[in-house]
């Protein structure tokens, strides 16, 4: 009938285990491609178009006769909301609209037999009527689809803001069983997201709250992470101080210069240190307008946060004027919280004057540290250079990865990477006795041995390996021990030889690997090694490729990060060494994508600053079915 | 004239630096002790006294002629509001009356010239009219209130919630201007918290939720922290999942009889696994009353948490009866969550019904381990036995801590501990070369020597150490060069002679000690050793004298805990062994603790299950002025 778009709301289709729904949905999916039409759901809640004042939906939150869709005062820094789940779709809409806020879409997908989430964004994007993108995914049908459209996000400046349920695995069967999703690594998706700079919220509250936060203040994005409280209760002021650093914000004491263009307008009793205690009563005399403005000269901080009891609004109508010009002439952001609960026309007469208006404390500070990492993001991710891969092959890694069994032994994951340039120590690989004699002579200082075989992938559980050797007798004895365990743990095993090795110096132990994630493809994963692991899974993942920046990045999301840039005054280990082997790894897997399934390199040994690190194994699985 | 009590709101007093106002706060104090007035103030909001209909205060928060003070459906669950900071205690109220929770009083207590905060809470709980208590505490006046009222306060079963301002120095410098506050550490504060089960809040929102948790179930506390979900979004029911795994909550599936029972009402769409996602169609059809009936039969469950959509409170009109059978009945606590935002109707039915309304998914989620974790707290704390100290106390730890200098050596030290029991290996002070040899002659393996000087309390520091030295000429060699080294690090030492002692065996390395908070007096500190102290500072305390268990949840609150309990296939150490030891340590800094400032015993390395532990280095530093 030449129809061009349908929303189908009905369910029972793939998220029905052994019915007929996943073939009727298969058919949906047939019938859109054949005449191209764009079609959202089945499964889904419908949408709502808050422009065009048009909703096919049966969600109870934009019935409301007297509330219109979009609020008087405030029709930019719209809110575009794709959710996979109707219910939450609407959610988000309607706990955002009593704050005032303008919402452009709530598109509920569903199933998602055919159109996808990122695809609607995109459509957002570049339709150029959308400022913030709020989503909640359960998971993303076509992976390759992200990193596309989240690019276009971060270069027009427009924050994707998500929540990505099955972080558990009661998470994970409620989303397979609501709309057939799979639900995929989260520490994946997690890595992706940094990647992107694409910012995770914790509920729905919080994601409402981000989003306002961007929704006002996109165009003025604090600049760091240094607020300058202004507050009526004292008692609010010091808890707000507590919650702002736990958020990861500072709160520096002013400079003295402000301190003194403050004190002129408090009593005794109120203090400008910061948080600067106003007290009720020169709140009402000097007015949140000029003691932002004054809090904002000072160069200690990049935004403010202001603390109000918003409960009654009329207090705010005396200085308006004075608000709102300072809402659109300060260069620093200002938040609002308010301790007591606002009325909807706090919300209004706040929001007219150009402020987010919050009411969670904690959400508050959170959403401060939001937009200064969005920003501190955004920067780089515009400066940083293409990272071109796949192209000067090395050659010597060609020989051996097109080459070589399913697994590559250390020897020859060494060979990889000493072809790509990283520093390996002169070692050899012997196949009896005598060689490995000759061959520890010629290396200074006491050796390690150890088995090289494609089928034996751990040789130190093995007991293949024979470490701190000194002397011909030691090297000897400890050669025929080796290979004697090694036959012993598999008889069968394919043996390459014994590689002879100095012993590396010491060194903080990192792990570094690559792994393949089903959907988003090979991730670097770098730890701090030993226990670490272990205890406290101290891992972070990113995609590959790498730039050193993004590599130096992870290793600042390191628990133990201080392990590395010294604690008890140890010196601090050669980062840049660990983070051009981490540019370098990420490139090898980026290059043989189709050849490496998997390198880990476990431990590595960061040297002192200057002494570069030692790579002291080293594995690689290929693909199978190369 | 007899007036016998008196609320000052008047600022001007001890909070204002350098003025009159510490003079007068003074004053007040003297005319109110030599009338026995009971002053509250000054520098205070005033109070509210909900049964009274009484308000005396400039608060907003209480002048609506249309709200009554308290609900009329709910009378009982009372919560009683005491805090320093006149804004904070009655935007409790503001929070917490829109949600149909029922308080008692909000007292504001300002500088706490006379009255303190916890006589206050004393009274509540003497009075019997208050059941959950909030506080808002700046500092805590006279620190020795505390002890006794928070006992009082769970022998009653009266859960107290607190934010303690000043976890960062921003809010501390807030605090101290703010009422006159004297920080304290927050160490302390936590550690006392801790003992007494008092429940620390995040924000104002967070507090008003755990309270209205306590308000509705606090005689029917979970007994677990397994969670059903119910929820007609599975949307909301994933992400809740998720929530409440991130909550310290676990979300089991349910048994198959439950399954079986709840499946006969779902759609296919549906889902019973749990989260059971009942579809908006069932939720309906069903209601919320009948499958949380069914949800909570289940053995596999502890609590449930119903997620709804309560912005039409219509809904639950229908099936109120059987809701209210349920709230009445219920052995488990039910928890609704609204993900959209209720109008007041919806906390009112719901209310009614008997049910607390979060409209926080986190909130909610971590309101429901709080009261699993209170339970479990109180009935501990209840059968515990009285841990008696001061009595018996060994005569050989005695003599030594009588008659030492300021600061015991090592050697002295272990003789303190093991006239309390605890195993120290044979050892021997050396005053020279010879006699050193000798000791080490009857000590099995290599030995250590360590300078023992009161005047070195820091030896390897000083260089005055030599580990594993083994044979005469190697002993005495030690001897010399730790002799000489003490003398270059400081000539002016007395030196005790050295000590000689075998080395200790591997173990896991714990930091354990006693130090002396100003408030809250002696604290015992655990820790996980070397780098970990460092770099994750995961270090916990408690006050003295510990209980065996309190020691035992102390380890447990430890991040790296999974260190002692065993990784990678390691054995357990012998976590009894070192329970034993804080126990005992605390016991000493308890009966001694007029004479010692500071314990330290750095490390002991506690090897594994059934091996004991090794105290490799201990120092006892006395008060000042003994």
């Amino acid at each position: 009938m030449g129809v061009k778009a349908a929303q189908i709301i009905t369910s029972g289709f793939a998220e029905e285990v052994g019915g007929e729904g996943e073939e009727q949905q298969r058919r949906i999916r047939e019938i859109a491609e054949k005449y191209d039409m764009a079609v959202c759901g089945p499964n889904s809640e419908g949408f709502a178009n808050m422009g065009l004042d048009f909703c096919p939906t049966f969600s109870p939150a934009v019935d409301d006769p007297n509330t219109p869709l979009l609020p008087e005062f405030r029709k930019d820094g719209r809110i575009g909301v794709v959710a996979q789940s109707g219910g939450m779709g609407f959610a988000f809409y309607d706990r955002g609209r009593p704050k005032q806020l303008p919402f452009s879409y709530v598109v509920t997908t569903g199933n998602e037999a055919c159109l996808e989430g990122f695809q609607l964004v995109e459509y957002m994007l570049d339709e150029d009527g959308t400022d913030v993108i709020v989503m909640f995914i359960e998971d993303i049908k076509t992976p390759s689809l992200f990193p596309s459209v989240a690019e276009k996000a971060v270069r027009a400046g427009k924050p994707i803001i998500v929540t990505k349920i099955g972080h558990s695995r009661a998470g994970q069967r409620a989303a397979a069983s609501h709309t057939a999703a799979l639900a995929g690594s989260y520490a994946a998706y997690n890595a992706m997201f940094q990647r992107y700079g694409v910012i995770e919220g914790r509920d729905i509250e919080e994601i409402v709250d981000i989003a306002a936060g961007f929704s006002y203040w996109r165009n003025r994005l604090p600049k760091g992470k240094r607020v300058g409280i202004i507050t009526g209760s004292g008692g609010a002021g010091g808890w707000m101080a507590d919650t702002a650093i736990a958020a990861g914000l500072s709160v520096p004491t002013l400079d003295g210069t402000t301190r003194e263009a403050i004190d002129a307008y408090l009593p005794s009793y109120g203090t400008s240190q910061n948080p600067v205690d106003g007290t009720a009563q020169a709140i009402r005399t000097v007015g949140y307008a000029n003691l932002s403005k004054m809090v904002a000269a000072s160069n200690e901080v990049d935004a403010i946060i202001a603390i109000s009891s918003a409960r009654n609004a009329s207090r705010y109508e005396a200085e308006f004027d004075a608000m709102a010009k300072v809402g659109r002439e300060s260069e620093k952001p200002i938040f609002f919280n308010s301790y007591t609960m606002p009325k909807p026309e706090g919300f209004e007469i706040i929001g007219r004057a150009g402020y987010p208006l919050f009411t969670n404390m904690r959400n508050c500070a959170h959403v401060v540290a939001c937009l200064a990492d969005y920003r501190a993001f955004r920067e780089q991710f515009l400066k940083a250079p293409e990272v071109s891969t796949k192209l000067n092959r090395p050659s010597g890694a060609a020989d051996i990865l097109q080459s070589g069994g399913d697994n590559l032994t250390e020897f020859q994951a060494k060979l990889v990477l000493k072809a790509y340039g990283v520093e390996i120590p002169e070692e050899a690989l012997s196949v009896d006795a005598n060689s490995a004699v000759d061959a520890a002579a010629l290396i200074e200082g006491p050796v390690a041995l150890k088995v090289q075989s494609p089928d034996i992938l751990h040789k130190t559980e093995a007991g293949a390996v024979a470490l701190g050797l000194e002397g011909a007798d030691a090297v000897r004895e400890g050669y025929e021990t080796v290979m004697a365990r090694a036959q012993a743990y598999r008889n069968t095993a394919k043996i390459d030889g014994v590689l002879v090795q100095p012993m590396a110096p010491a060194g903080r132990e990192i792990i570094l690997g690559i792994n393949r994630d089903e959907a988003f493809g090979q991730m670097l994963m770098v730890g701090l090694g030993g226990v670490y692991v272990e205890v406290m899974r101290d891992v972070v993942f990113a995609p590959v490729p790498l730039r050193a920046d993004e590599a130096h990045a992870m290793l600042e999301r390191l628990q133990g990060k201080a392990l590395l840039w010294g604690v008890r005054g140890d010196p601090p280990a050669d980062i840049s060494a660990l983070v051009d082997l981490m540019v370098t790894v990420s490139r090898i897997a980026d290059d043989w994508c189709d050849e490496i399934a998997e390198i880990d390199l476990n431990p590595v040994l960061v040297h002192p600053e200057g002494q570069g690190l030692s790579v002291v194994d080293a594995l690689i699985v290929k693909q199978a079915g190369d």
